[in-house]
């Protein structure tokens, strides 16, 4: 097949757009701003528009297209690809699929943009082709996406992979934006990460990262990680906080359901093996030995391809169930 | 479709068997016992044998029999049918599916006995048809199945739905057979929760626990649930704990599979609404709200029959398939 498949990743400031080839290889991408202006009603237009003139700019037809694939923020209906409510774009009740089909003339499938990254990761990165995969993100927030036997689970209201509200501190942890305590997210995204290594900071005055915090006025994952690899004992004590609760509910999701591959994905995991190392660490602690034996723990490798690609695999995919 | 299919449910002790009708309606079900003499090779004749015999019974022919669907413990190769290793019954290195092919002329198909009891839940249980399930069984230990767009989730290498070794105590819980600590299955088996009644027994010197304890020498579930329904302090103490424990490690694994329905069965589920009322408030405090929202917590309806149904199923979706 000749023709090229269309991935569209929306986030709150940049929409992602590439022309993907049915084995998964980009031939083109490209960004353009997410307007968010008058609920963001026209950034459907936008995207409509910005393919046509790359389709001219490479001399190619509208017919080279075959459909579009699409990640999206927010509540969406899968089946219909309506979306709920998108905080960050302004969307509310909003037709999406109907609106991108009619504006492109082109079949168009919407997923949660946590689920596409994790197909992506699944066809052309970590996962490497392996069908039943968890992926965690740990950026901002932590979020995720589960593949089971080559498909995105949903669950039933379409909350399945939603990862980072899984309480790792029953009680007394920390406030979460979800209106709980105790999430995985309080202390594994980059912003819980940061909060854990001010308190260890404060408390070793002597610390490098005391030192960082003083000068800086703020401390970032990528400090910890930095200071960790140095050796400092603070920096070092907020991994091991972080890859102890982490371990423990990835562990806990594996002894649920049992996946081949664990990408972890994210700004976070850039921290790379001093971060991985301990993870891999109790992740195996709190594993049922078989589940350990049969996972493979590994970074993930398409950075911010993995919605593009994602969306791509989505409108592949689609294709051949309606053909 | 006016044919039978046969449902199998092979246990340690019993071989549960029923002829089942294509809409899920038992016909006719029996048990046999188990033979587990010389590493259990005579089981599959018996349970062949014993399928003649009641077809006689009837007066119906081998012709009435559509296919068979069979439960059976330990690891299983579901695909081909193989038991790697069952401990209880003997089997190693087993060809379960080609053996029973063989004996009876039918075709078989064979999963893991936790896994078709949550199907048959799912099917004509308290599942009600709903797709996206969680199963938690609560007897001698913990077992689980989980059912995702009306399919059995086996994972990677067939551990999905293993949740009795999801850690809800990461440090200083309680030994399990596992060999890990602080396992789900160490409080809220049958096992644990006499063993959680004990301790509040015999630190409440004038509880009804501590009285039975006396008298009886030792405590069940059962006897819990029946204290704490007259109001006795210690055993109220003990599912308080129970709840609190069970409540939270199935809220962390609906916010990460979403289930439309949450069934829980086994012994210990018989306490009833004495338990599953905490269960549910506890559930509700650690779910994210539209997870709690898209589930509903139930005890399981079929009881002892829910294997024999879900084999009925998976001999039906089998023949299905293959057609």
């Amino acid at each position: 097949m000749d023709k090229w498949l269309v991935g569209v990743d929306l986030g709150g400031t940049t929409i992602k757009i590439a022309f993907i080839t049915f084995d998964g290889h980009i031939v083109e991408k490209w960004e353009i701003p997410t307007n968010k202006a008058e609920d963001g009603k026209n950034i459907v237009n936008d995207i409509a528009d910005s393919i046509s003139a790359k389709l001219d700019q490479l001399s190619e037809k509208r017919e080279k297209l075959a459909a579009i694939g699409m990640g999206a923020p927010g509540f969406i209906d899968m089946k219909t690809g309506f979306i709920y409510h998108a905080v960050n774009i302004g969307w509310r009740n909003y037709a999406l699929k109907d609106e991108l089909e009619k504006a492109t003339g082109l079949p168009v499938t919407i997923d949660n943009d946590a689920n596409i990254a994790a197909i992506g990761e699944m066809w052309r990165g970590a996962g490497d082709g392996e069908g039943n995969l968890l992926m965690v993100t740990l950026g901002t927030g932590v979020g995720g996406g589960i593949i089971v036997n080559g498909h995105i689970m949903h669950g039933t209201n379409g909350m399945a992979g939603e990862i980072g509200h899984i309480t790792s501190i029953p009680e007394g942890g920390a406030h979460c934006n979800c209106g709980k305590t105790g999430c995985i997210e309080t202390i594994a995204s980059a912003t819980g990460i940061a909060r854990i290594a001010k308190l260890k900071a404060s408390a070793e005055k002597s610390s490098t990262l005391n030192k960082v915090l003083k000068d800086k006025g703020e401390l970032k994952a990528k400090d910890v990680a930095e200071a960790a690899e140095k050796g400092d004992a603070a920096a070092i004590a907020t991994l091991d906080e972080v890859a102890f609760h982490l371990g423990l509910v990835i562990a806990n999701i594996s002894n649920s359901i049992n996946p081949g591959k664990i990408v972890i994905g994210g700004g976070v995991s850039k921290a790379g093996n001093i971060l991985m190392s301990r993870l891999e660490k109790e992740f195996k602690r709190f594993a049922l030995p078989r589940v350990a034996e049969g996972a493979t723990l590994t970074v993930a490798t398409l950075g911010n391809d993995a919605g593009i690609i994602g969306g791509a695999w989505l409108a592949k995919h689609n294709l051949s169930n309606t053909i």
